[in-house]
């Protein structure tokens, strides 16, 4: 999976071999931001909180006072082009709603910033191409933030497929289902969104098919349920999907707005079997194996590991495992899925 | 569920006020029968091994020595009408590949028996019909060989669902997958087996999905994959669905001859969940609920349940819980599945 080519400023070489920590400015504070992001940001080891940009006043000065943000360093998401003349910041790390992404990303990227932009990519595959055109434009790193993709349970499953442990893997299923809370909130809005489950928590169980199999799905196969059609007026709340794979593996996944907790990765393979229950979790995931063997490791910050490995992709000007293209294809899945849900047709990707 | 009308003739009714245990004959006897049903049939309170039918002599010598048969209740499968002359067989159970359940089933009914068939109950709807008619033409009563409705794991999975302990249901998912083993058996065979996994297995994850439902699926979506294109040239190896029901509820399903095991049921809600693993073997299925409870019953033999539940239903003159209609709309749906895998389309069972 190529990254967009990028180069490396000699200015970011310089200041990264005083500080070793490339200014992150976090874009958007919401809980994600809030919960996640600062509190990894202070465990990163090539990271720091270096700025902010917002659109409510009362979260900027509270950030300022909590994380000692320079005033020079606190922008609106209008004012964000002021970037440019702020060497203190080298990556914009956008978690804004999803339909903003493209918006907060070209702006970061005509800004000279590298930018970390959250899952999933925007919402839809036209707008993921212009992200990553202006990234490439402005020479600067794009990357997805996929914290599955550095959780060692995820990485050790990668692994057990890769080596063949249990054979073949032929049948994948990935469920992720979590209740989205308040009906207020901008998720459950089309133009914010773009969509609903899927998009948000589906997309996990998507990408765990995808870097599992280490292939792209030819066809995709959808039905759709809305228990609740007045809080889901406007966004998919549970959706349930299968896909199939070139080298024939089939997966059967789920996510939903409202179906309580579905949380879980297995692998069958033809001598046996490995699942991760929960699997999604920012923490606490955990699996077991056909032989009694279980899937369990040291925990780690998946959003500070996530973030100095995207420091040290631009520090060493290589690419990253989660570039633009990653979030991209995604994108252009779950559009396939719509379309399935849609038409009442397979639709097919290859 | 309606049972087909029938009658309970006096005269059983006055045998089995002496012994309290009917007559069943065995027809078929393969693997299952030897290992499960023959096994269970010494253990039944209502019913006892009266007789066999079988195209292999050496199998009816070890059947007659083993559980002292005697010579006028072994059939061949060209002389089962002469059933009729025999009143020590009131049942006969079809334990033959799939493709001759009709014909066994309507020659036993025309010789006055009451039919119990295994699962699936036959390859096209069409013939499951004939042996509808055929029963009930000759007044009695069909039953499917549908264990797991005689399992209190699943009874009780079914009680969590109509009393509403997690909420209403959301997304189900099911599935159920076995390494089938040696090419050369009539599995394998279309002519006798009239599919692969999905009937053989994937019936049970369906099945799953309606009793816990209590709702007939209304769309069936599915993917199939075939990664021994040889050992399965006739029948399909591995399959994948997803189904909705009228209320809502929707269902991500899986069978595979050939995906080592996949052997779960799980029911999301609205406010937790439970689940089963292992779901569907003969014994030590179990399961566990979202709030820490157990799912643990002790064992009993399935056989031996859904027989005696069968013949008690003859003996009480009362309708069974797994009438042949009961089988004939699995029949149906797995049509169904199979359709959507050859067209790429959902299928509207509606």
């Amino acid at each position: 999976m190529a990254a967009a080519p990028f180069i490396s400023t000699s200015s970011t070489r310089a200041r990264a071999q005083d500080s070793r920590k490339l200014g992150v400015a976090v874009c958007g504070l919401g809980k994600l931001s809030t919960d996640q992001i600062a509190p990894a940001l202070m465990k990163t080891k090539h990271c720091r909180l270096a700025g902010i940009v917002t659109g409510t006043p009362a979260k900027a000065e509270a950030w300022k006072a909590k994380y000692g943000i320079p005033a020079n360093s606190v922008y609106s998401y209008d004012t964000m082009q002021r970037m440019a003349d702020n060497p203190d910041i080298d990556i914009v790390y956008v978690v804004t709603p999803n339909a903003l992404h493209a918006q907060h990303t070209i702006q970061a990227a005509r800004a000279g910033k590298h930018v970390f932009c959250e899952k999933p990519m925007e919402i839809s595959v036209e707008r993921c191409q212009q992200m990553i055109d202006a990234c490439r434009d402005a020479k600067r790193l794009l990357g997805t933030a996929y914290r599955c993709q550095y959780d060692p349970h995820h990485l050790e499953c990668i692994r057990l497929v890769r080596e063949q442990v249990f054979g073949k893997p032929t049948i994948l299923q990935a469920g992720f289902a979590i209740d989205v809370g308040p009906a207020d909130q901008w998720r459950l809005k089309r133009e914010l969104a773009g969509g609903g489950a899927l998009m948000d928590v589906g997309i996990y169980a998507l990408q765990a098919t995808r870097y599992l199999t280490g292939e792209e799905p030819i066809l995709v196969s959808a039905v759709e349920t809305k228990t609740d059609p007045v809080k889901f007026a406007e966004v998919d709340e549970s959706i349930v999907w299968t896909t199939k794979f070139p080298s024939g593996v089939v997966a059967y996944c789920s996510t939903s707005y409202k179906a309580g907790r579905i949380q879980n990765l297995r692998v069958n393979a033809e001598n046996g079997w490995f699942e991760l229950d929960p699997a999604f979790f920012y923490d606490g995931n955990h699996g077991r194996r056909s032989d009694g063997k279980e899937i369990r490791f040291p925990e780690i910050d998946l959003f500070a590991a996530e973030m100095d490995d995207f420091a040290q992709c631009i520090l060493e000007g290589r690419p990253t495992k989660v570039p633009g293209e990653e979030g991209q294809r995604d994108v252009r899945i779950l559009q396939a899925i719509y379309e399935s849900v849609r038409s009442g047709r397979a639709v097919s990707l290859a």
